[in-house]
C-alpha cells in the first residue's frame, strides 16, 4: 500500500473524529428539542423545517459532494436524530422482545399457547350438532385442546354458503364444553365482536381481515384472546403491526398465525413462509401458529409441514378436520377425515409431546 | 396414414357420436332433476349423491382406462351438468356482460364515469380547509370533476396518522361544492358508512377492504355510488366478486379500480396491472378507474401509466395532488405539486380530451 | 328427498353405466390406434384430428349441453386416451419415485447424500489458497463433508468480480483433498463443463440456470453427481423437468436444491418453500438439499430454517462460511464466521447426527 | 412555537454549517485516495479498512446517538464517498442515458427500432417451408417488417419438441429474403451463436436466459443486434444489467424487450409491466419491445395491451401468428391466425401508423 495513502488516510481519521464529534453535540441540541416538543405536545417530526435545513445546506454546499449526495446524507443525520427519539417508542413497541423479553403466554379455556407445542383442529365450517359433537369428541380424544370452526365464514362469492352464523357459535361453544377444549372462531364485522366474544374463547381474525383495523381495534377491546392470521401477501413487518393495533388497545392476550402467502406457484394453495415463522418468534414474544392446512391446500404435505413448523419454532399447529369432508359445505378437498387425521398424528409423534399421552376422554 | 389407423378411427366416431348421445340423454335428465330440486328448495349440488355414483363407476369399471381416470371423466360429466344450472346462475352476474352487455355509467355531482376519460385528483389526507381550498381550485381550473381526499386513513402502524375523521368530511364536502366536484373519500368501517355517506358523493372501499365482505354489504345499501380498488393480492376474479357483493346488495353504480399488485419488484411501490384493466371492460360493463399514484409510488411514472391507462380502455385515472408534498402528513414522497400536475397533464393532452378545454372556474 | 327425483336418478344411473361401457370401448379403440402409431413412428397426438372430431360432434350436437361443453366434454374424453398412453410415459419420468420407489443416494468423495443428514459449507467464492485451506481444516473438524467454493461467480452486473475461475477450481480441489471432503462448485457455459467436472466432485447448476436446457444436457454427459438448485421463480413442476434432462441425458446422480423463491417479503432475500422439499421428498426418489443462506440472506435465521428443512425431509443443509466475511469479495453480508458457524451448529444438535460425532481425520 | 424551540435549532443550524465543511473536507481528501488507487490499480472499496475505522469510531462515541446509529450514519459518508467515485462509472454505465441520452436506433434488415413503431410476428416455431413463406407473405402484407420463428424452442420438458434447429433458421432466413423482413431467432447455446448469426438479423435471448451471463457475452461479440428479454422473475435493474453485459462486450444494438412478470393470477399467462418499460425508456437509450403474447397467454387481451404498450413508450409490439394455430407444434393457444391478427390490427389504427399504410407485397 502506498504511503501517501496511508497519509491521506490519517486525515481522514482525525476528519472521522471531528464529525463525531460534531453528530454527537447535534444528538444532544436534538434530545433538548424533543423534550421541549414532548411537553409542548408538538409532534417531534417536522418536515417543513427539515426542508428549510437541507435548501440551506444545499445553497451553501460547494462541493466536491454532490447536491444529491449531501441530501441524503443529512437526511441519514435527521433521521438518526429521529430514531434516538423513536428508539423510545420502538421500545414502546409492545410486540418486540426489547419491550418484553420473555414469551408471552396466552390462555384460553384449558388451553396455554406459549408452553407445550398445541393442535388446532376442526372443521371449516359449523354445519351441525352431530358433526361438532362427533369431531370434538374424536378431537379430544386425540389430546386436542383446542376446536376451530366457522361461524362466519369469508367466501369469494356473494352467493357462497356463509356461514350458520349466531347458531353456529352456539354449537362450536357446547361442543368445547362437552369435550373440555377451548373454541376459537373468526370473526369478521366490527359489529359481530360483542356476539362472538360471547360463546368463543379465541377470536380469530383472519387473512383478509388483518389490515381491517377497525375490526383490530374492536377485538382489542373485547376481553378474549384473538389469533391473528397473517394477511395474505401482508409483510412481516405489516403482520407485526396489526398485532400492535391489537396490543395498543389493551389486548396483551395475541397470537400470530401464519398460514402461507400468495406466489406464483400452483401444486399448493399458498407457499408456507416458514421465516415468517422464525421471525416471529425472535422478533416478538407472541406465540405463534402455523395453519398449514391453509398454506397446502392439499391433505398428503401437511405432515412434513407440520413437522417442519415444529422444528422452526411454532407453539402450535392448525389443521382441519371434517367427520366426512367429502360432503362438507366448503373446502371439501382439504379437510382431513378421522383416518387421516390419525395418520397424521402418527408421523408427528416425536416432535408432538401430546401425542404420547392421549388425554382421556373426560365425558 | 395407415390403412389400419383410418379404420380404427372410423370405428372411434360412431362411439363418439353414441357417447354424445347418452350425455345429450343424461343432460335431460339431470335439467329435470334441477327443476324438481328448484321447486323443492334443494342445491343443484350434492357431493354426497356424486360420490355414490363415483363409487358406483370405479366397481364397474374393468378398463383399460384407470379407474382415476374413469373418476376425473365422470366428475367432468357432473361439472358439465351443474354448470348448465350455473349458466342460468352466470347469467345471472351482476357485473357480467352476459347480463348487461351495454356499458354501465356511473354519476356522481356534475361527473360521469363511463363516458369521456375522467381524472380523480386531490391529496392523499385532508389536513385543512386552507389546503382543501386550494388544492380544489387549481383543479378544477383544469377540468378536474372528481376530488378526492382521506379522511380515515388505513395505516400499517397504529401510531401513525389515522385521518382528521368527521372533520375531513366535512372538508372535503366544502370544497367539492365550492369547486362544483364530486367527493370521494375512503370509509373503513361498516358504523361509519352512513356518516361518510352524509357528506361524500363516492364511497371508496380501499385495497385493504376489498375482501371486508360486512363492509362491501353495507356499502352496497348506502345509496352513494362506490369506487371499489382491487386488493393488493387479489385476483381479477376476486376482485369481480367483491364487485358482486356491492351489486347483490342492490348497488348498481360500482366502479372498479386497479391500483397495483403486489410482487417482487422494488423499483416501484407496486406493479400496475393493465391486463386486470382489460379483462374489466371485456368481462365487465362496469366504468373503470386506474390509480397510477399508488401503481407507480413515484411521480416520473405516472404520465407513461396514465397514457397506457386510457389507451388499455380506463374510464378515468386516479393521482394524488398536494399543494405541497414535502409538508404532507402522509405519503410525501408520491404526491405531485401543481408544477409536477401541469407537466403531468401536458403529457396526456393527445389522450385525455378534457385537457384540451379547461373547464372555466366556475366560482 | 321427492320420490320423482330418486326415480330420474335411477335412470341417470343407468346412463352412467352405459357411458363408462362406451368411453371404455373408446379406450381398446384408442390403445390399438396407440400401438399402430408407435409402429409407424407417429406421435400420439394429433391436433388435426382431434380439431375434425370436435367439428363433428359440435355439428351433432343438439342439445341440451352447449356446444362448449360437449367440446370441454369430449377434450377430457381425448385427454383421457392420451394419458393413458402417457401414463406408460409418465412411468417412464426418470425422477418419478413411480418409476423408482426407493431413495437415490448420491455419492461424491466420502459423503452419501441421501443416507445421513449432511451438511454443504464454504465460502461463497474461491479468492485464496489460505482462505481455502483455512475454511476447509475448520469445516472438516467440526464434521462438515462437502465443501463448497465458487469459481465462476453468477453476477448481476458484468463489472462485479466473476471469480478466479481455473486457478480457484485448483484450489478449491486442493482444499477438499487435503480435509480429505467433497468439493461442489457451480458450472454456468456449456463450454466449461468438462473443465469443472475435472476439479470438482459435484457440479453445481445455479438457480439461473435451472432452466438453461444446453447446460442440463451437458452436465448430464459429465460423469459427475449435480447439485441442481431451483430456479428463483421456478414452479416445482419446473425443477423437476430440469432434473429429468440431466436424468435423461443419462446422469443419474441428481441432487435437488431448494434456495428460496423470490416474493414480495423484504425482510428475508427469499421466501424459503418447504412445501417444494416435502413434494420433491414424496414425488421424486432423489435426495433435496436446502439452501438457507440463500434463503434467509440473514445469519440469524439459519437455524431455525435448518432446523425445519432437516425437519420437512431434507437430506442436507447447505450454508455459507467465510473466514472473515466483512473482507469477502461477494455476499458479504450473509456468510457465516467460524464464532456464527460454531453457534449455528450448537442449535441443530437434535437433529443433525453429523454433529453429535464431529469427524476426526483433521490431516 | 416556543422561542426556547427556536433557540436551539438556531445552534442545529451551526452545527449543521460545521458538519458540512467536514464532510466537504472529507470528500476531498477521499477524491485524492481515489486518484492514487487508479494510479496503483487498487479498488475503491476497501471493506477491511472501512471496518478498522468503524471500530475506531465506536470506540470513540459518548452518545447520546448509539453506536449503530453512529455506524449507520458513517456508512453513509463512506458510501458517499465511494459513490462520488462511481457516479464517474455510472457515467460509465453504457445503458444509461446519462451516458447516452438520445435515443439508440437499432437497425435490422429493413427494420429500424426506435423510429417508427414497429410489429415483431411469427410463429411461435418454425414447422416447415409452406409455414413460413404463408405467414411471412401475409405479415409482409400487412406492413410486418419483422418475422419471428422458433429454431431452438427453450421446453420446460426434455422430451417436448425442441424445435427444428439448423434447417430452421434456413426456412426462416428464406422466409424472410423472400418478403423483405428481418429475421428474429432465440438463442440458448453459447455454442449455436455463432451459426444462428449467420442466418438471423436479430439475436433473441430468451427470458430463460437473461441471466445466462456467458450467452450474453457471446452474443455480445456476434456482430448482430439483439433482443433481450426480461427474465421472468428479473427486476428492472436485473434487466438493465444483463444489457449491459452485452454492451460491455462491444455490441452498441441492443433491443430490450418486456414480456410479462410470474406473478399469482391465473386469467393471465404472466402480468405485463408496462412501469417496466415507462422506466426502461426514461433511464436507458435503447429500444424497447412488449412481447403481448407472451405476457398475457391469451388472444382477446391483445389488442388492448399493444395499445397499452404503444401509449406507455414502447417501440414495437410483438404478437406471434400462425397459419393454423390448431395444428401448430407448441403454444397453440396462444398463436393468433390470420383472421385474429387481421382483427387486432384493425384496433390498433389510430396508434400504428405502419398500418395505416401497408406495405406493398413486393414479390
Amino acid at each position: 500500500m502506498d504511503e501517501r495513502i496511508h497519509e491521506e488516510r490519517r486525515k481522514i481519521d482525525e476528519v472521522n473524529a471531528e464529525i463525531l464529534r460534531l453528530i454527537s453535540k447535534r444528538g444532544e441540541i436534538t434530545a433538548q428539542i424533543g423534550l421541549l416538543q414532548t411537553a409542548l405536545g408538538l409532534p417531534h417530526y417536522d418536515p417543513e423545517r427539515e426542508n428549510q435545513m437541507l435548501i440551506a445546506l444545499v445553497e451553501a454546499n460547494r462541493g466536491p459532494l454532490s447536491d444529491e449526495a449531501i441530501k441524503q446524507l443529512f437526511k441519514e443525520i435527521f433521521r438518526a436524530s429521529l430514531d434516538m427519539e423513536e428508539c423510545q417508542d420502538q421500545h414502546k413497541m409492545l410486540y418486540s422482545r426489547k419491550v418484553k423479553p420473555e414469551d408471552t403466554r396466552v390462555y384460553a379455556g384449558p388451553a396455554v399457547f406459549g408452553k407445550a407445542p398445541l393442535l388446532i383442529a376442526g372443521p371449516c365450517s359449523i354445519e351441525s350438532e352431530e358433526q361438532m359433537m362427533e369431531v370434538a369428541g374424536f378431537l379430544s380424544g386425540h389430546g386436542v385442546q383446542v376446536l376451530r370452526g366457522g361461524a362466519y365464514k369469508p367466501r369469494t362469492s356473494p352467493y357462497a354458503f356463509q356461514g350458520l352464523g349466531k347458531a353456529a357459535l352456539l354449537l362450536g361453544r357446547l361442543a368445547a364444553d362437552r369435550y373440555h377444549m377451548a373454541f376459537v372462531t373468526e370473526v369478521m364485522d366490527t359489529r359481530d365482536v360483542g356476539l362472538v366474544a360471547e360463546y368463543a374463547d379465541i377470536l380469530q381474525v383472519g387473512a383478509r381481515s388483518m389490515q381491517n383495523f377497525a375490526l383490530l381495534r374492536e377485538v382489542g377491546q373485547a376481553g378474549r384472546p384473538v389469533l391473528l392470521k397473517r394477511g395474505m401477501s401482508a409483510t412481516v413487518e405489516e403482520w407485526f403491526y396489526a398485532a400492535e393495533y391489537v396490543l395498543a388497545a389493551g389486548n396483551a392476550q395475541v397470537i400470530l398465525a401464519e398460514r402461507g402467502i400468495r406466489t406464483y406457484e400452483k401444486w399448493t394453495r399458498n407457499t408456507l413462509d416458514l421465516s415468517a415463522v422464525a421471525l416471529a418468534k425472535q422478533e416478538t414474544h407472541l406465540p405463534v401458529v402455523v395453519d398449514v392446512t391453509h398454506a397446502a391446500g392439499r391433505i398428503d404435505l401437511l405432515a412434513p409441514l407440520a413437522r417442519a413448523a415444529l422444528a422452526a419454532g411454532a407453539d402450535a399447529v392448525h389443521v382441519e378436520v371434517h367427520p366426512n369432508p367429502r360432503v362438507a359445505l366448503s373446502d371439501n378437498q382439504q379437510q382431513m377425515d378421522f383416518v387421516q387425521f390419525e395418520a397424521f398424528m402418527a408421523r408427528l409423534t416425536d416432535l408432538f409431546p401430546m401425542n404420547e399421552v392421549p388425554a382421556v376422554q373426560k365425558d
